[in-house]
């Protein structure tokens, strides 16, 4: 049987949400094309993430990256990405109620993933952050206080409850939702060095489970490949000092 | 066969994430326990949807309303639990890829939904919007000027390309996500009046779909039968005529 073509289409600067993505297909060891990170030259670069979207012949176009090409169909939106993912890459619960809980639990990971955006970008997407400023420290003020905890507190129950065994959410067996739990603490202890290292003591659950992640045989060759990109202040998680607390 | 006992747990005092699984049920026609609803003497009110959130018994507690009770599980996550209650109530599509592709709408769907929430509280939820004006009204002014504009352009796109016959996103039946798209109109007219005149204008799709959504007999039928949570400034969709520009 002819293995399927993975082409994931997500910008060439940034982990941003396309990471979580990434990260399954490293875990799993299934190839795939990370479409933008190709040379133009070679059909890659971000105007072709672009045009895939605004293609006037697709029926089902994708409201913004990342999507997937997969059988010549394009599949949007992160938690659906994986949950489409996630049994075809062994990253998924076994049985239905399993793989609803995996959803649940990826979608408010999502639900923090773009409150922690909002907090360098409380005005708006299409304004620098220079320019709504004094909004973001008011909004991170309130993040670190209320929100990272609320979230992290959740998230540390749910391991806890966890009748499975080893670090993981669900089940005895890393899933996809452990991959993006792993990426989502990652990117806040870059943003948030000082609140997040607070917050961790609290929370050793989820402590191990970052851990675990990152000492996964294949995320570590991936992390120490180069290949994945390198924080920065054009994505998600940024590090922008009079922000952490 | 005996039909199966559905549980919402939802704020009793407005419409919120709630109301896009009371509309799925409401089409369906089927019978559901809306239980902030029902009298505390028999059971009800907020502060069981609180304790069924914190029972320290449950192995897969929620992080917030709405979640369902049904079987003895709880599903939670608005987009979650019309994923799965869509095909059991007949308004999901038939295939794997109409099922995905019904997801990655009502994520995007979802997305707005919690942008919408953000125009009122951009610095944070746990503040009166008294106390966030002047940052409401920056991010208001964005919002109406980018943000509806890109998304209402992007789902009329999608019912322009749907190959179906009818007003409906998906196919040539309602789904329910197109419930949710009739129900994201209405909060935004109710909360945007003067903005919204002028959107949806240069949308006819969807103020068809619009119209369509709330002609269906059981939706009339519900609206007018006062079951229906007035729109309030409790809500997710508040009118605040300053934002309105």
């Amino acid at each position: 049987m002819p293995s399927v073509k993975y082409e994931l289409l997500y910008w060439s600067g940034l982990q941003g949400r396309g990471e979580f993505v990434r990260l399954a297909f490293e875990e799993a060891g299934v190839a795939y094309v990370d479409v933008a990170l190709i040379p133009e030259s070679q059909g890659g670069g971000d105007d072709v993430v672009v045009r895939g979207m605004e293609d006037p012949r697709e029926k089902r176009p994708p409201f913004a990256p990342p999507y997937l090409r997969v059988r010549g169909r394009l599949i949007g939106q992160t938690a659906n990405i994986l949950e489409y993912l996630g049994p075809r890459l062994g990253l998924a619960p076994r049985d239905a109620a399993g793989r609803r809980w995996a959803n649940q639990l990826q979608l408010t990971i999502a639900d923090l993933v773009a409150e922690t955006h909002d907090t360098h970008h409380p005005v708006s997407s299409s304004l620098y952050y220079e320019d709504q400023k004094r909004e973001a420290k008011r909004r991170s003020r309130d993040f670190i206080a209320h929100r990272i905890p609320k979230f992290l507190g959740y998230f540390e129950k749910v391991i806890e409850r966890n009748t499975g065994t080893g670090p993981w959410m669900i089940g005895s067996r890393i899933t996809y939702v452990d991959l993006s739990m792993g990426q989502l603490i990652d990117g806040l202890r870059y943003a948030f060095p000082k609140a997040m290292a607070r917050e961790m003591r609290k929370h050793p659950r989820l402590s191990r489970l970052h851990k675990a992640v990152f000492a996964r045989p294949r995320i570590k060759r991936y992390v120490k490949s180069g290949h994945r990109i390198a924080n920065n202040e054009t994505d998600i998680f940024r590090r922008y000092p009079p922000l952490d607390t």
